[in-house]
Parts: C-alpha cells; sequence; structure tokens
C-alpha cells in the first residue's frame, strides 16, 4: 500500500543484469495536455525491457522506470482530454523514449497511444498484446501491406512478436510459414501457420521460396538470407532498427525490398489490434505472470529467451 | 544564409508581445528514434502561436520556438523510420508541448505526426491546413461523429478553424449553418455553407434550433448558450479545453452533450485531411504569407483577429 500521491515503480540507478532492478515509492505524476494518468492492471515484458535494463537504448543514463506495454484504468485525464474519462478501461504502447514506464503502479501515457481495451480480455492478455502486436502490424499490414493470398515467412513465429504476427498474418488471409524448434510447431498449427520449418534441421533458404513478405525477428545473417527466398519485388521487414549495409546492398542487387522498422506508438494501430481481439482472430499467450515486485524474477526469466508466449507483471 | 549545422528559426527570451519575436541561429537538432527532421518550407501561424507566445502557455518559461503547422521535406531520418526517407514532402502538427517549433528552417517531428503531402496543393497551402484541419477533424468526426444529414452549427465559420469546418462537414454530407459578420457570408456560401447567421445582427440561439452538433471555436458564454440549440442527444464540441463548469452542468440539465478537446497530432486524421485534400473538397484559404524573419509582423496581423483565412510563413 502507498499513500496517496505515491506509488511503487520498479526503477534502477545502474545497468545491469536482472539484479539492479528494485521497487522504489516515487511521487505519482500528473498527466499533462492530451495525457492521462493510467492505474496499471497488467503490463507485459519485452526483449526491449533487458535490452534497455542492460543497455539503457534510447533513455541513456538510469535512473529510469522500464515498460512499454500497459493495460489498465483511466485515473485522470490531462487538459483537452476527451476520448476517455476516469475509469476508462484501456490499453496501449508508450512511445519511445518513455523513462517513466509501466512497471509501476501507475503510468503516463498520451492519449494517442491508447484505445478502450476489449471487453472479451482480461487485464493480462491486454497487457500482453500492445507492443508485440503493434510490431506486427505495422510490418506486416503498414510496412509491407499485406494482402489476401500472399506467402509470408515468421521467424522466431512461436515468440513474443511471432506468434501474435502468424495471427494478423492469418487474419488478413495469408498463407503462412513459420519457423520454430520442433517442440513448439503443434503450437504454431494451433495458431493457424500452414507450415512449419525447424530451423535447428532445415536451412529456411532451401525449404522456402516464392515468398512475399519476410518477418524479419532475429537480424544478423537471417535478414540478409531472408532476401533470397523473396520472389521479385517481395519485401523483408526487420523488426532490428540497426544493422549492417550488406541487407539494404543485397536487396538491391537482388531487386527485392529491404526494410528496417522501430515499432511506434499509435492508437489507429490498437484500434486494428482491438478489432482483430474482438473479431477472436487475435490472442496472447501467457507464459506467466508475476506481481509487480518480482519484476526482477521476470527479466530473469525473459533473459533466457525460452518462454513461449508473454511475460507478464500484474499490478494488485 | 547559414552554415551546415546551425539553423535559423524565431524564438523569444521574454513573454510579450510581437516585439519579443527574434531570429537567432542554433544548432540544428538530430531526430531521436521515431523523428525525422524536416527541412520546413512553409508553417502556417494559429492563435495558438499568439497565446503561447504571450503566456507561454504549455510550454512555460521561454526561450521557446513557436510553430505547430509544418509542411516541408524530409532532410534526414531517425532510428526505425520506415514510413519516410529524405527528399519526401511532407505536413502536418506537432504535439503539444512542443517548444523547438516549426517557425526555423528545420523542425525535427515525430513520424506519427506527419503524412504524405498531397501533390494537389503546395507547401504554402499544406502548412496551412494541418491544425485547424486536425482540430476541425476531431471535433466534427471522432468526438461528434458527424452523419450525412446532420444538421451543424459552426461558430466563427470564417476563421482558421470555421472555414476548414464548413468544408469538412460538407464533405460528410451534413447541413451546415456558420456564423460570420455580413462581410464574410459570400465566402462562407462559397465553402458551401447551407444557411448563415450575422452574429451582430441575430442571436444564433433564436435563428437555429434542431441541431445535433455545434463546433464551438470561440468559448464564454457561446460555449452555454450553444448547449440550447441542439436537439435531445446533440452535442457542443468546445475546441477551447478549460472554461467554466456552467458548460458541463448546464448540459446535464439540458440531457445534452458538451465536451471540451484539444488538438492532438495524429497521422491518422491528417491521413483523412490528405484524403479530403485530394479529392478537390478541402482547401485552405490564404489569408497572407511572410517571409520567416517577419514572424512578428505575422503575429501583429494575426492578434488582430480581423483576417479572413490563414497566415503563414514561408522559409526560403
Amino acid at each position: 500500500m502507498t499513500t496517496v500521491n505515491t506509488m511503487r515503480a520498479i526503477s534502477q540507478d545502474t545497468l545491469g543484469g536482472p539484479e539492479v532492478l528494485k521497487e522504489i515509492e516515487v511521487e505519482r505524476p500528473a498527466p499533462r495536455p492530451n495525457q492521462v494518468l493510467v492505474r496499471v492492471r497488467a503490463a507485459g515484458l519485452n526483449p526491449t525491457d533487458w535490452k534497455h535494463r542492460a543497455t539503457g537504448g534510447f533513455l541513456g543514463e538510469p535512473p529510469f522506470v522500464l515498460g512499454w506495454d500497459v493495460s489498465g484504468v483511466v485515473e485522470t485525464v490531462g487538459i483537452g482530454v476527451a476520448t476517455f474519462k476516469p475509469g476508462d478501461e484501456v490499453f496501449g504502447m508508450l512511445p519511445y523514449p518513455w523513462g517513466h514506464g509501466s512497471h509501476a503502479e501507475y503510468v503516463i501515457a498520451p492519449v494517442r497511444a491508447l484505445t478502450h481495451k476489449p471487453a472479451s480480455i482480461d487485464h493480462i492478455q491486454a497487457g500482453a498484446l500492445p507492443l508485440v502486436s503493434l510490431t506486427a502490424w505495422q510490418a506486416l499490414v503498414e510496412n509491407a501491406e499485406l494482402r489476401p493470398g500472399q506467402r509470408v515467412l515468421i521467424h522466431a513465429a512461436a515468440g513474443g512478436v511471432g506468434h501474435v504476427a502468424v495471427q494478423i498474418a492469418k487474419a488478413r488471409g495469408a498463407y503462412v510459414i513459420g519457423t520454430a524448434s520442433a517442440g513448439k510447431h503443434d503450437f504454431l498449427r494451433e495458431l493457424g501457420a500452414d507450415e512449419v520449418i525447424d530451423y535447428r534441421e532445415t536451412d529456411f533458404t532451401e525449404a522456402v521460396k516464392d515468398v512475399d513478405v519476410v518477418l524479419d525477428t532475429l537480424g544478423g545473417d537471417t535478414s540478409v538470407d531472408s532476401l533470397r527466398v523473396l520472389r521479385p519485388g517481395g519485401i523483408v521487414v526487420s523488426i532490428l532498427p540497426v544493422g549492417s549495409d550488406e541487407f539494404d546492398k543485397e536487396a538491391e542487387r537482388l531487386g527485392v525490398r529491404a526494410l528496417r522498422m522501430l515499432v511506434d506508438a499509435d492508437r489507429a494501430g490498437m484500434n486494428a489490434i482491438a478489432d482483430l481481439v474482438e473479431k477472436g482472430e487475435l490472442r496472447p499467450t501467457i507464459a506467466g505472470t508475476f506481481p509487480l515486485a518480482d519484476a526482477a524474477e521476470a527479466h530473469k526469466l525473459g533473459d533466457t529467451g525460452r518462454t513461449t508466449g508473454k511475460l507478464v507483471l500484474v499490478v494488485d
């Protein structure tokens, strides 16, 4: 419990492993114009959290509070906010950079980052969706303009972004090929994948061809190799925003397209995601939940990269 | 002319009249992730500029650079920007607060605030549109959900927001009633207004009834009086985000809706505006243009409130 003007938050004073995370009590922030204060009910964890914890990334030097996913209840609204009122259930992804994140009891969010939480999912599911779903949506729909009948290859298709991307691609009417270790193939087929490839046994560049769109969640050699399975004019969208020049050069040589992107907060995308949820076409898989105070434990598990589905902090 | 790493900007060290504005040379900023640096070609002026110049508003204490409207050319892109590339012509409205504004040679903008400039308008027209069009769009379409055949009353319909709102409402198939002084009635009819009211001669609460949506650009007594011309369930959207409690209380008493909003940067809205422009359904009226160095002159003219249409700074 905290007093009325403070809140608990997971903060860090130094960069490092999960052990640098600690629960602190800080002043509860007030929303500025076109912002709302959200009482966090659940907040997903993502690789961007481990990376920022360890490197500072876009946030620079600590102290900062991590967390880009949020599902919760509007507590107060800033000047000019007409879209939401206190008590509304909302979910969304915070923009980069955002150093006072959602791994806390309350978080400030720009109203354009949020939309109404679908009634058909709970806060844990809603808190797991925003960053991975927006990433997949912006990669497949906004950037690649995926159309019905197109062939899409999704790397690490059982991962956080991957398992959501499979569902979004199927909802768009695409033919979906996913890579994953053999133990996750049943999971991928349940999500709707049409073909599954065991990347440990099979070189995907031999097994797949004539692909229209590749969603590259791995980077490195995978980015460049992915260009070789495209049909002429096809596109690889890498969700790792920086990498080698070879990606662009090889794409030009092959007559295909190579695009790097960074997911961006956006209500229009969140509305599209909420629509898919309401239609029953999109659900997150929850690998585990942790109370806010155990954020370091969640980071430890996330750091292993061995979970299937999403880790979520639950704030009571 | 400036050296390669600097730029000219209109800044102020103190709050006050137009005379506090001065041209300075500052370092050219670099875009952060999901931002672009735009070479400004034209930047509209809005009442929010005079207000912030005089009061600080959402920006607090100077120094700051004003300007929320921008039309220009992408110069460089930040990490993760897949939507735009250098050389793209873009336009949009910067978010609140934004203390390093568009009244400069270059401006940093979040990519989600921008969209591609329609080829059918020049930078002066594109630089005049964003803030007023987004205001009208968010008021009439997003918040009031204006439908074909509905009756809409637009106050100060010949003003910056008003003259754009008339066109947007007509494009939505609404029946449009506008208030303006008699000298501007021909202008309103050319824009498509179905009825015009001379607010100096006529009490609009006597002349109009059964209105579905009122767009209130004036505030004060007008906000409250506007509630009285609504049909049951109708809505007044005030674009002045703060005001008296009487607005809400009287709305509740009358069984109508009262909403206050503050315009917010948004690509989805900019896309809708660009579509209307491409269809020939939306054009700004330009009251005058000024070179960047004469920003103070533009503020002086804007402060009078006597212009019909938009003032725009042109950056060579």
